[in-house]
């Protein structure tokens, strides 16, 4: 690798990685605020994404500039394809961050339901796999990604087990169908956090193992 | 741009447009197998969706062989980078088409819910937005993807009113609360094979005009 294209990308896997480090914290706050019902950061969240969608113009402008300037083959090729399609996948990350901001802005104004869902668990899961998707992709490091593969199915299983128990909460009172539905939203939006980090773990496998294991597993929740 | 170069991006747009066919005749089923409760498409389209992650897989391939053999800059690299991102954004939508087939099976086998649904109009919309989006594309006309954008917002408006609709469906009768859940999401995934239609339209646009109009809206639904 030329001393030009091991500069650029550099350069390109730190602007990656603070794009990680926008949505992580935008997740974060998402989170807080439907746990703890904080308005304020709800509202953070919801400002804060016009960056989080100009740095990932700014990263697939990078991608552009050091595949047209340094014309890089085989795995250099292959990394940036990666961090194309993984700067993509952070942005909808970000989106999902902001769809949960606006649902826990809505229920913080509600009187909360009661049933027993455990959030706090759920989001410590998807923080640690999203984390860890992006500290595999950086390391190149398989063993990490093959770890964040395992943990999709926890998620999966407790986003089943929201579903249930917000269906049952509908059915027992009525009254709560409008915050349980946003309530499965965020759940999903959740489960939807997991996924695209398995995509990004998923990819830094076939990157360094050649072993496509993309499709695999696709969730089905009712 | 060079003989050898032209030939290759010919049919790398063929095969994008064979797998934008696989999809949208995904997409056509599983709304059939849900209207017209008929589980036989519905398991069509769940046994489809390999063939639509192969040819996911294999386009991209050939845009890296592209990349890597012709090295592409300027328009041509940009035409090959919004392969790549339309080639994602068309294989979550047959992920979206098989979840949809998936509630169409489920609720084939169970009582309709007596709430007026206008799931046809709907479909009709999501279609046209994905035809005429791959139309743009490939033409590379603007006034065709700008005319998508502007049908995002009907199917906007269609999803929400689905969602007060069985809100209001679930109240009245908590016994369809499973059915309506399944619904509303067959709702939101028709909303969201229309997003990622509208990517593609303002990929379009970016690519022919340079203009970003990516990031303008998001879309709430409760």
């Amino acid at each position: 690798m030329s001393i030009h294209l091991q500069r650029d990308m550099e350069i390109l896997t730190k602007e990656l990685l603070s794009l990680g480090s926008m949505v992580v914290d935008a997740i974060n706050k998402a989170t807080i605020a439907l746990i703890d019902r904080r308005a304020d950061l709800a509202e953070e969240v919801i400002n804060g994404d016009d960056a989080i969608n100009q740095k990932e113009v700014q990263v697939e402008e990078e991608c552009m500039k050091v595949l047209a300037l340094n014309q890089p083959v085989a795995a250099d090729l292959r990394f940036i394809v990666v961090v194309l399609k993984v700067n993509n996948d952070l942005e909808r990350m970000g989106d999902l961050a902001v769809n949960i901001a606006e649902r826990a802005d809505y229920l913080s104004r509600k009187e909360p339901i009661s049933a027993s869902l455990d959030f706090s668990k759920m989001v410590e899961g998807v923080k640690r796999m999203l984390n860890e998707s992006l500290d595999a992709l950086i390391k190149k490091d398989t063993g990490i990604a093959k770890s964040v593969l395992k943990m999709d199915d926890d998620i999966d299983a407790i986003n089943r087990t929201m579903y249930v128990t917000l269906q049952e909460a509908m059915k027992k009172d009525p009254s709560t169908i409008k915050r349980a539905v946003h309530l499965l939203s965020v759940s999903r939006h959740l489960e939807r956090i997991a996924d695209l980090s398995t995509n990004i773990a998923e990819e830094v496998v076939f990157m360094v193992e050649g072993e496509l294991i993309r499709h695999n597993t696709e969730c089905y929740t009712d």
